[in-house]
């Protein structure tokens, strides 16, 4: 019986959680990043959330679990979030290792990663082998299970479908390359792109979901053309992959069918092949604590599903 | 000791031979595969062929392997090549089954998965464990192998690169899809676009090389707009799986840097992360009867190289 303390970075908020085996979240808390802050401001900042966690249910946890935006140096969790650019190749997984580990198992990977362990798991892939998870959200990120197996490539970075090139002679992305779909697609271009198409509504997904919901033609442009950049993106890793299943989350993801209908109509008009058009892409399975859940299942041993 | 009967199906050609376990070949024919021929007139020149070399070399074969341009039903091996429109739901592998294998063992596979394998067993990826192999030729194909494994995804069907999107509002694909990098980087497209631009020489890959070399600008802009295809569908993969080495062959391929330089050029501006840019793109290393140590390797038992 493993209970896991999960910490799940991201660039907007960080989110603690205690995690039970069967990857429901028993207890959790959350900060907002802080933005612009430095290495040790954001260190500060996972610190007080820890604390106030650990003094509220105990330290009865047996392992330790961490989820954290991209790019890392992995295993040892050396992290560079793009969307965080006060920690470049901070040592996450060390200081949480000390300060709250001790001698037991700890474990960090790509959020998505984990997010895609959790959707294979108990989620979405629940009982399929060949899994696409993404989290569309401040970035576009993503993580890999194939033939069963966790994905993580040459250096643990493997699952970065936000970098797959939609657009050739598009935008610059924050990655150096042109074109990505994060480049297009994540919560703050999406947002641009309705602005400068006239909204004058906040410059956030959440407000330009409610601007596109009431009929605005600038934030139904912005998410068709956000839509349209995920559903090639995931289309070109279909065909690459043979994919059973994308599961999708995150902020921009929760719009719902105003983000997932252009996904899937620019799916259908590029997916050709039939193993490519039998792939189907749904939310994600695991709520809104998918992060927590898939960070504990990186130090989580397989239980009895399909794994 | 195992020596295998080998069988490598792709639109132009037909090729046959009797491959080592260290994946040399001991004896090999080729055949042209018949224009517009009807299922049975296919099969008819893969006997001619199979006959030939079984006459020529004995029956002191192992195992028999055979890769095939895809898409195909897989492991059972009904096999629909998009460049071979005579043979739709064909059932390759029990046909050669029945007539070579008797109760020797016989597999089937994508005809660039089989190159993919060949390449982390022997070529460009040996001693790597994230591969991608590519086969540039009358069509773009492609296999995987992740950490290690080979990928076959949910059908048997992963390591179709030829169908990552490259140009949204380009042309369409054979697939059914647009934009794919096979529908512009494929032999026919590339010498086709020649032609377009004033090219008066013979219409096929080989020709649009020479003229290249003698510098026929109609020529350098049809390979230069086929290798950047090719660079970012690489820099999109590369993105995704974190790859170790991009091993690219075929007749395309065979002209050397006048390809590999704008697929790298492509790639550059494309690939903008640490991880993407320490991939590299190198020719195969099999040398050009791959295709043949490729179908073998698919029941060749691991030697002792990395795998």
């Amino acid at each position: 019986m493993t209970t896991v303390l999960a910490l799940d970075i991201g660039g907007t908020k960080m989110a603690a959680g205690l995690v039970a085996p069967d990857g429901s979240v028993i207890a959790h808390d959350r900060v907002a990043t802080p933005p612009g802050g430095d290495a040790e401001t954001l260190w500060a900042a996972v610190v007080g959330l820890l604390d106030g966690l650990v003094a509220r249910t105990g330290t009865a946890y047996d392992a330790v679990g961490i989820g954290c935006g991209g790019p890392m140096v992995w295993p040892q969790g050396l992290v560079s979030p793009l969307n965080i650019p006060g920690w470049r190749g901070f040592p996450l997984l060390d200081r949480v290792r000390e300060r709250y580990a001790g001698d037991r198992p700890a474990a960090i990977h790509n959020d998505a990663v984990a997010l895609a362990v959790a959707e294979h798991r108990w989620g979405a892939g629940r009982g399929l082998e060949n899994v696409l998870g993404m989290v569309v959200s401040t970035g576009v990120g993503g993580g890999l299970v194939l033939g069963g197996r966790r994905i993580d490539g040459s250096s643990g970075n493997a699952g970065h479908v936000g970098h797959v090139v939609v657009d050739p002679d598009g935008p610059a992305c924050p990655c150096g390359g042109r074109g990505c779909v994060e480049a297009i697609a994540r919560g703050p271009a999406l947002a641009a792109y309705a602005v400068s198409l006239g909204w004058t509504g906040a410059e956030t997904g959440v407000d330009v979901a409610a601007g596109a919901r009431a009929g605005d033609p600038a934030c139904r442009a912005a998410f068709e053309r956000a839509g349209r950049a995920v559903g090639i993106g995931v289309a070109s890793a279909a065909a690459l992959l043979d994919l059973d299943v994308v599961a999708i989350g995150g902020g921009i993801a929760q719009a719902g069918d105003l983000f997932l209908d252009p996904v899937r109509a620019a799916f259908a008009e590029h997916g050709g092949m039939g193993f490519v058009r039998r792939c189907r892409i749904v939310p994600t399975g695991t709520g809104p604590l998918a992060g927590l859940s898939g960070a504990a299942a990186l130090v989580l041993p397989p239980d009895d599903q399909p794994t």
